[in-house]
Parts: C-alpha cells; structure tokens; sequence
C-alpha cells in the first residue's frame, strides 16, 4: 500500500505593520480553501504569519512588542483556521509568536491534524540576529532580542499517517537540525519562513539568499531520506525585500514543486511517503552506517576551538 | 594580510587493474608538475588513488586482497610523489589502502606539506557497501570486507597557513563529518572519492549521482564555512563507470571550478582563506547560534528510534 499525503506550502505576500490578523487568517483561509479543491490534505503556512515581520524593528516599550504575540491558540482571531481545517479536512502547520502564561516569549509553530486539533507545538531553537539596535543595519534583526531559544528540543509527531517534525526560518541552515528528526524517523519536515533578500549582517552577493535557502534544505531532505515543505512571507513588506521560493523537495534532494510568485501562492505535490524507505533502508540507514563514537563533540561543544 | 592558497584537484581517469602502481604514480606527477606550471601550491589526489578501485570484486584470498594495500608509506613506488612534492613546493592529499603492521586494514588518506612530509593521516569513517557476496549487484561494493571502520575521528591540522581536514569519499554524505571539524576551524577539507556512476544498493535516476556528489559537499561547505577540495577517479574503469565532476567548493557552497572530463585533469582556483571568516563570525558563529542542550541523540544513538 503506498501512503500518499497530498500537501501544499501555502505562501503569504507580504503583511503589512497595520494588517490585522483577521486579516491574515482570512488570507490563509482563502489558500486552505484553494487547497481543498485541489485534494490537499496538509499544509504548510509561514513563520510568524499572523502579523508583519516584527523582529525588523528595535521597539523598548514592551506592550507594544506584546502586540505581535499570542497568548492563546486558537484565539478569538485564528479559530477560523481551526474551523476551516475540520471544515475541509485539512491539517496545517503555523508560525506565530507565542507568550506563554508565565510570561516566556517564543517563535513558535504548531502542528494541527485534519480535524482541527492541536498535535504538536515547537519552538524556534536556532535564532537569528542579535538582542540590541544596531546602527549599521539598514533595518534590525531583533529575534534574540523577542524571543528565548525554543526549550522543547526538535520532537516528532505521528499525524495523518506520516512521521512529522517541525522547524522554522533559520534552523533550516543548522544539519543537526534535521539530523535530531531523523533519528527519530522524520518524513515530513515543514518549515516557515521570512529572509529577507539582503544579508545586513554582512555584504555577500544577494542572489546567495535564495541559493543557500533552498541549498540547506536539499541537503537536509537527502541526507535524512525525508520530505521538506518550507513556507516562505515573500514580497516586500514594509519596506524589505522578502524572498520567496516557497518549495517542496522530496527525499533525493531534488525540488519537486516551487513558488512562481512572491504572493499570496498555493504549491501542491503528492508526498509518497514509502519514497522515504529508501534513503533510510540503503545509503542512510543509520543503524548500518553512522560511527557515533566519532560525533561527541557535536553534542558537548557549542564553538570553535582550534587546534595548536 | 590575505591568505591566498593557490589549490587543484587532481583527477584520474580509470586505472586498470593489471595498471601498476609506478604507472598510477607517474599520472600523478605529471598532474603535480601541471600544478607547478599554474603556480598551484597544494593538490588533492583520489581516494584508493594507486590502484583499481579493487572493492568491487569479492576475494577470498587474503594474499590477492592484500596485493593492493600498502604496508610502508612513502614506499618504493611512492617515493617519487614525496619528492616531487618537495622539489615543487607542493603538498598534497593521497587516498590509499592502508595495512597496518598488525594487520589492520584502512581506507586511508594523508596531508602531505609542501616539503614533502607527512603531516597528518585519515582513516574513512564512513564506509559504504557490504562485507559478504550480493548476487543481485552487477558489481560489488566490499568496503566493509576490506577495510575496518577509521579509528582516528576527524582530526585538523595546521598546514600551509592553513586549517585542513581530510575525508574520503562517503564521508562527504554526513553532515556529521563536516561538522566535527568545523567545531575545530576547518578551513579546507580534501576528499578523494571513486562513485559508480549507477546505485547499485537500490534503483534510483542515474543523474543524482553528481546532484548528490555535489549538493552534500556545497551544503557542507556552507555551513561549516570551509572550502571543499573534491577529487574523483573517474571514466570507465574496468567496465564501470565512475562519475567525475572533481571541484572546488568555495564557503558560500558555490563550486569555483569544475572538471570537464572523465579523465586525467587539473582543476585550479586561488583559496583566499579569509572568505571563511565571514560564515564563522555571523551566520554560523557557532558559539553565538548553536544549541548543544539539543543536539545531544546525533552523538549518543546511532540508529533510527520511532515514536510510539
């Protein structure tokens, strides 16, 4: 018997710093119903896609950073994605950022099954940019600044008969990422994300961007024998070129299906599910292959140390 | 001050197996006296690069398997690639099978610097294939008959104003690999490799044999900030073809330069050393970005765990 999940990458142009989030979910609402008229069972949306790109601005007054969060999910704004998934027996995936009762800011993504339920949460681990203003940057990167690392660790879920895991933006650039998932039998990876089309970190040649977007995620899906659908908020929003390429890679590496637009746009691919089997049976096969004695210091060392 | 390392891989076409080693040796320095002429100051040969790819047949006979290992290093056919690298002033990477005087075998490899001495040895951690007859293969894949997994890990070592790591072949498909000596500063890794040019362990499109020799290595660079120096033996070689497509990987994960046949060739381009800060001070600072509380299964279970 094949196991074949129809699933899509639902994209999102840009949201603007005034957009509501009615409005946002009524956007999504819109890809999810377009998704049901083309048989799509999951979907994946972006990260943080509730709101505009909040991290891009230096802000001291926490209240108004408090804005941009959840403090329940569904709220009274997205329960019409929870509806609309039981509606039209769609599961999703979405980013958002949460604050949790106690007072912990996260960059979040849920997992939510065709019924409309909650299966999974995670937290971004890998965050990106830095905590304070910084003057030479045409615009800020402020995530360590919003948000604490994820403290949940990179778990997998069993959800509409694949194995799925969850990741956003920048942990796609981290191989220990999707290696932790694969040890634990991934085959679905989705992931949400928003990269602006220039590096204000420092100058690389700006057609780099989308180069190592889709680089780091080929390699992942390869050298884990699993699917990726990875969602991007493209355009220019607020001023800021976002790229998009949106894509769907399957487990040889190769992209199967890929934004045409940075808009509003559904890409859809039959995920065959038993393709995974022979990645994991023959040259991945962990069991048979991996010299663990020789990782230790992936797991026990965070920088560099030179040699002599 | 830049430092500007001027590099080549030095690919080899087939080698009989009745060719003899002198003749493999003798390829190899006209290669090494190519590099001289361009001003290359460093080149990286083939994995197994003084003989038959000899893992594709089965042998009994431990004297036959034997006759293609080496058991002194430099050696009597040897020699002269250690002379000519010091009357050249270049160093080099050599694949070879390596038996040890108590009678372990190895896929090995060596730095050898610019004076003709030998500064660092690998042994291949990830080895591929089988250890017992497969009647269903059209040619066989004995490494794990032939060789012991490597006992060394992933050493680095300092050479030619350089932070260089070897590997071989396989090794380039796990992160794991790139990882380990990224943790130590990696700023050049050489890497001999000998690819059917069919997946003989299950059927896959023929063409994703180089997608796969090239994206694994790009994505490697890339994320460990690090040039790639990637030779293969390649062409047909008793009656399998081998894939070429040896390169020089940049830290952006870009490939600079590129074999153009299946044969004996020299690829050169300049390694400016200081193009592999940038990756290591923002994007993957890894003292900044990492998160070892996480990673912590890739080095303690080697094989896939599902969830319930």
């Amino acid at each position: 018997m094949t196991r074949i999940l129809t699933a899509a990458a639902a994209q999102l142009g840009p949201i603007a710093r005034e957009e509501s989030r009615e409005s946002a979910v009524s956007r999504m609402v819109d890809l999810m119903k377009q998704g049901a008229a083309r048989g799509v069972r999951y979907l994946v949306f972006p990260e943080l896609a509730l709101t505009t790109f909040f991290p891009r601005w230096y802000m001291e007054d926490w209240a108004e950073v408090d804005s941009f969060f959840e403090t329940e999910m569904p709220g009274p704004a997205t329960k019409r994605l929870f509806e609309a998934s039981a509606e039209y027996g769609i599961g999703f995936y979405l980013g958002y950022a949460e604050k949790t009762p106690d007072g912990h800011r996260y960059n979040t993504a849920i997992l939510v099954d065709d019924k409309g339920a909650i299966v999974g949460k995670y937290r971004k681990v890998h965050l990106p940019g830095h905590s304070e203003y910084e003057g030479h940057r045409p615009w800020q990167h402020l995530e360590k600044r919003y948000f604490e690392p994820g403290d949940i660790g990179f778990p997998v879920w069993r959800s509409q008969n694949a194995i799925m895991g969850m990741a956003i933006c920048n942990d796609r650039r981290w191989p220990e990422m999707y290696r932790v998932m694969g040890l634990k039998g991934m085959e679905v990876l989705s992931l949400g994300y928003n990269t602006p089309d220039v590096n204000t970190s420092a100058w690389e040649p700006n057609h780099l961007r989308m180069f190592h977007n889709h680089l780091v995620m080929q390699a992942g899906a390869y050298q884990n024998s699993s699917y990726v659908i990875a969602t991007a908020k493209a355009g220019i929003e607020e001023g800021v070129g976002m790229i998009g390429g949106s894509c769907i890679v399957q487990p040889s590496g190769e992209i199967v299906a890929q934004a045409q637009t940075v808009g509003d746009e559904l890409i859809v691919a039959d995920l065959d599910l038993d393709l995974c089997k022979m990645g994991k049976e023959t040259i991945f096969n962990f069991a048979r292959h991996r010299r663990v004695e020789h990782y230790g210091i992936i797991a026990s060392q965070t920088g560099v140390v030179e040699p002599e």
